[in-house]
């Protein structure tokens, strides 16, 4: 039996043992997670400079490595994260719904535990501990298969979780990584059928297409975010100067940063030149379109190409629109339905954006850059659906579970 | 461009008009359908005929005919549940939760429809007609790709539906019917994943197993009940009877059908001669453990290949387990999750077998035929999900939406 094949059995085993655990023995491990992984930095922190090291030999730079490296304050909000999960209400066991039928039967919806969960993810080590922890919570066993650059650092922070289940009463066979990271491990995972509930693959676009196009396991898929923010001719100029600002520059390679900024025609010519220049003043390069470069000239060309674009870097196109009718078709044609923006002022064209877009997130006066679980108040986030089947938007506890109808009666046969 | 891609085409068209068409209008024209179908009864009848006639004529026998056979009846019922339908709550625009963050921004999760539904499925026409009301209700379109063996059928229900749609003032683009009803038009269906949001695919193991492999569109599995019913130790004996006697007979040719009975040792020698008499009289052939044939002497041998099958026919499965532990774990290892039932006065027991049992149904004290949409009181149904993602059991209007959030606030910006 593949190394694949074996962990996803163990999971599978330990996942009908952890569906009815009860929260105060899960919230315990939670807690006790939390403390060992303090009380270990050292030996995480150890095994990600053997990581660093091997990604900066092998020419690993920038944004990668970044992602890649882990520190004190790192860790520390990671440990933050597993207690926020430790003090959410468990949803296991919850009535979604129910009522009674005419001839008497009880129907109740009743939320339970996946069952077995398949992450497949690139860089970051913290992923390897929110998924954890988050499955955890809702009952569910997962397999972990991230990238081969950070295999130090996640058998680390999965060697500690797994020893701290142990020592609470339950199995260490919950969390498992896969330690063969050629693509051909990742292809077997896809498959695993008999044993994977739902597959969430975390990554670029080619990671998605290869899990759309090989996966028997269903999936959630975690795809790009081509984030806009559109300022209405019934905006707060001064409230969208802040909101582009945080949207573009506090966090650009995250996929709820903004891409595109729209502007309504109305206030283009007072709102442009003053937020191109704090945006150009932040190192941010402009691509406009023909009248952006009218009222700021000097910058880029927008191709049609760069309206589809998720740059993830310092990067932004610039559009100008004649209102919200065509800003809200920009959005919906262009956009990756994941998180959008309106500032405005205007009661119908709050309503109206918020109806229309039809994105995973649409926030009105709100940057995009809270579309995010820990923002959300889900303590952790297990990814954010592109999609719509199942969850969409930021994926917590809740996103990780399904329900079963419980049916109780006296006798009913159906006539 | 090819049939499949066109039609898919103008189903997403039409899913955007929808999803903003209040519920005025739908039910207006939800209840203009039915009284179109009964109107043009003759129409559709004639059409069936014809099918039923190259049915005949190209050797179908048994169930599958009739299983295409419409009749008055056949139609009233479909009327009668697009009326229902039409009486129900729109799902769209729900609240489902919502609350503030402590930054102040309001987070509301909104039920929206899901897009463009594709349902492959197999002879029975009032699919098309339960398919077409509740993605109507819902505000999707749908994509139909019915059995050839009942495309007259299906062709004479959807044009009526589309015509009736466009007298009142929806797209008839809603609803397509592919008319090519060869495996490439299939194959491509499941591969339209540019237009099409959700597939469910409804029909037998090896039309499900294709759509496994080769979809790329996110799939909703409507796969095998393998049903149980366990009498326990402490059982209402008399309504044990009643209720094995009609999850078996009732309607035995369907997926919420009894195929296996697991019977406690302790009430094994009351109850296994009475009720094998019973359901032998009603012309059922039984399969039995050894222990039930000591019991019940000269019927036929399970084999381990029994405990796996759904017969969908007038054959059951017979089983002595010690008690409620086995029963659980057959039943979880056996079965295919779909619809399980316990007959018991002991509350224990209920309450573990509802805990316990890893289905989407389980019955205390019910019959498992009415694991149901209408039944449930949903109206119709989508088909029955056997998988854990998205929706489980039977899925109406609810289970064929989506949620987006909308966040609003003042101004609110990430640290």
């Amino acid at each position: 039996m593949s190394e694949v094949e074996r962990k996803c059995r163990e999971a599978k085993s330990a996942a009908s043992k952890l569906a009815v655990t009860g929260s105060g023995l899960k919230d315990k491990a939670l807690l006790a997670i939390a403390e060992a992984l303090e009380r270990q930095e050292q030996v995480i922190l150890d095994a990600n400079a053997r990581d660093l090291k091997a990604a900066e030999e092998s020419g690993i730079r920038g944004a990668v490595l970044k992602r890649l490296a882990l520190d004190h304050k790192k860790i520390a909000q990671m440990t933050e994260g597993v207690r926020q999960i430790a003090s959410l209400r468990d949803p296991v066991g919850e009535t979604i719904d129910g009522y009674i039928r005419p001839n008497g039967m009880e129907v109740r919806r009743i939320r339970v535990p996946l069952g077995v969960i398949g992450i497949i993810y690139e860089s970051r080590p913290n992923v390897t501990v929110d998924a954890a922890a988050l499955c955890l919570k809702a009952g569910n066993a997962v397999v972990l298969r991230g990238g081969s650059e950070a295999i130090n650092s996640n058998l680390a922070l999965a060697g500690i979780i797994r020893d701290t289940l142990a020592a609470n009463g339950l199995p260490a066979e919950a969390v498992q990584i896969i330690e063969t990271t050629d693509r051909a491990a990742a292809l077997e995972l896809m498959r695993m059928k008999a044993y994977i509930d739902c597959l969430i693959p975390r990554g670029g676009k080619g990671l998605i297409q290869t899990v759309i196009e090989n996966a028997t396991v269903p999936v959630i898929e975690h795809l790009d975010g081509n984030c806009h923010v559109y300022v209405d001719d019934a905006a707060d100029l001064a409230m969208a100067e802040e909101i582009v600002m945080n949207a573009k520059v506090q966090n650009p390679g995250v996929c709820n940063a903004m891409e595109t900024l729209l502007v309504s025609e109305a206030v283009a010519a007072e709102f442009l030149p003053k937020i191109c220049k704090r945006l150009m003043d932040a190192g941010v390069e402009l691509r406009g379109c023909e009248k952006t470069r009218q009222l700021v000239p000097g910058i880029k060309e927008a191709t049609e190409e760069d309206w589809f674009t998720e740059y993830l870097d310092l990067i932004l196109a610039v559009k100008v629109v004649s209102g919200i009718d065509e800003a809200i078709q920009h959005i919906n044609t262009y956009g990756s339905h994941h998180s959008d923006a309106i500032v405005t002022k205007d009661y119908s064209a709050a309503r109206r954006f918020s109806n229309e877009v039809d994105s995973a997130c649409v926030f009105v006066n709100v940057s995009t850059r809270f579309s995010d679980g820990y923002e959300f108040g889900k303590g952790a986030e297990m990814g954010i659906s592109t999609q719509k089947l199942h969850a969409r938007g930021p994926m917590g506890v809740e996103e990780i579970t399904t329900y079963k109808y419980v049916v109780t009666g006296n006798g009913q046969i159906r006539q």
